[in-house]
């Protein structure tokens, strides 16, 4: 535990801090402190993501959420990650934080951040620390492919499976329980919005089963199938049946008059893995099948048609 | 050009212009525009580093300046990568932006990151874009040490002797100047402050020459040197007399009645490389003695004493 504010702290008080905080492993060949850190890349590449999280828009600044910020930060990341077939190696964390920040939400954070990499294997090997009005979380992932090929988004083949590892829908729920005041009658499901858990070993195993494509979903399921859908110039249709609410977000969605079904298609944040199988694939443990590629123009639909409504998010707050 | 807001472009808009501006190389196996890229890591290492960049402490969001921050923000991090004796491969852009924001401000942004990267022959390989209340600039750089032992800052040894490359106090120069309003009068100081040049190619000549630790002056020389003196258990000691300012400096310093040297000692932000050497090696060219290794508690001294003043800057605003 610490007390005072960042400020108190210093910006070397609160390096070495953080620094305490951070899981190193075999292949970091030079961990935090230098200019840079150096890792293994044993199979001579390197896989690389970088996202963003703004205080107020992602997250709050809640006292005690300190450390479910942290994993979320780094579950969006490592799942990018994931989603290429690469197991996670390391995280570099940018950071900016007000001079009057509470110390101990910085470092829960960073405790989080540290827990959810380690989850993956993956070190936390560096960073950068300024000042600024409001906490900025700016991560970058690095990945080992361990000889596969990246599973990319453009590699659907019409006749493919379309299939998801991870849940759903929870995280958005969360988010709309915790608007409405009611976070108290389903705190599962704001511990999802809150604390994402994606199913890193999933992607690598998807890649082994012969993945044909592959993508995270953070911005909604219809919306992320959309860029599969784009890159590999394929429509890709849903089976509502594959895809039923369950209990839980049903008895959500009634406490708040909502339809769940938006939240299992649009919802964002949860991070599971959607892939594209051939017909003849093993589905990996874990892994259901929830529609089919077909031929024509890019699109996703659902039992055939397109559902009305929006897809996912656009982070300028215009719809699409 | 384009017209109009980022939030008019909209996320994928902005994406797609950013993404046109980004240099890639052969070793960009997977560039932007999946859930991450893909890139050899031919000696089987990866450097990484993150650096980020605030608006209104780090740069100011003015009109036709967009290139020049891009270019400071990718140098920060080249040379970080440069400072462990390697080669920049490629950076990732993490980027908060308002939606109201001039658009070509940040495309103009994005170009000058990608020039700054293309001069040491890095590509722009990735990133993440997100709506904030202001301009952050999260850039993670990733270098290839070319079968190299990565030079720290730990490997300074008693009797080595300390050399720099690159261009001191011109950065704080530049930036005192605009602060009195006197920028017009010395314009190739101001246009230092805006896009440092840091000397890339020196760092790995540097580690082929021998270098026994060496860093990139950030923050300044003498709090820069003191990170080296603190990790490697020794005392520097700078000859104040192979450090004298040039007419340049002396000249601004008349006009704003100010010590010169003070930005030569302190000044950060030019990312100039400092390095020690073994006594018997050849200085490659382009670097400059300016000091020596001593047995001692670790401190930087300048001609045997500790020089009065503050040392660099803290970034939670406490002097040091």
């Amino acid at each position: 535990m610490v007390s005072g504010t960042v400020g108190s702290l210093g910006e070397f008080g609160l390096i070495a801090a953080l620094t305490a905080r951070l899981p190193q492993h075999a292949g970091v060949l030079l961990g935090p402190g230098d200019d840079a850190a150096v890792l293994v890349a044993p199979d001579g590449r390197v896989v690389v993501s970088a996202d963003v999280l703004v205080q107020d828009r992602h997250f709050r600044l809640l006292a005690g959420q300190g450390a479910a910020v942290g994993r979320k930060a780094a579950a969006a990341n490592l799942a990018d990650v994931a989603a290429m077939g690469a197991m996670p190696t390391a995280l570099l964390l940018g950071l900016v934080a007000p001079a009057d920040l509470d110390a101990q939400w910085l470092l829960d954070m960073a405790a989080g951040l540290a827990e959810e990499a380690a989850e993956t294997g993956a070190a936390v090997v560096g960073g950068d620390v300024t000042a600024g009005p409001l906490v900025v979380l700016a991560v970058s992932a690095l990945g080992n492919l361990q000889g596969r090929t990246p599973v990319r988004r453009a590699g659907a083949r019409v006749g493919d499976v379309v299939a998801v590892c991870g849940r759903l829908g929870d995280s958005a729920a969360g988010f709309a329980l915790l608007e409405a005041g009611l976070g108290d009658r389903h705190p599962d499901l704001v511990a999802a919005h809150r604390c994402p858990r994606p199913p890193y070993a999933a992607g690598p195993r998807a890649a082994d089963a012969g993945a044909t494509s592959m993508i995270d979903v953070s911005d909604g399921l219809l919306a992320d199938l959309g860029h599969v859908a784009a890159a590999s110039g394929v429509r890709i249709d849903l089976a509502a049946a594959a895809l039923p609410p369950d209990e839980r977000l049903c008895a959500a969605a009634a406490d708040l008059g909502l339809d769940p079904a938006d939240w299992v298609f649009t919802g964002g944040e949860d991070h599971p893995l959607v892939a594209t199988f051939p017909p003849d694939a093993s589905l990996p443990p874990g892994w259901r099948g929830i529609g089919w590629v077909h031929a024509g123009e890019p699109a996703v639909t659902v039992d055939g048609a397109t559902r009305p409504g929006r897809a996912g998010w656009d982070h300028f707050g215009e719809s699409r």
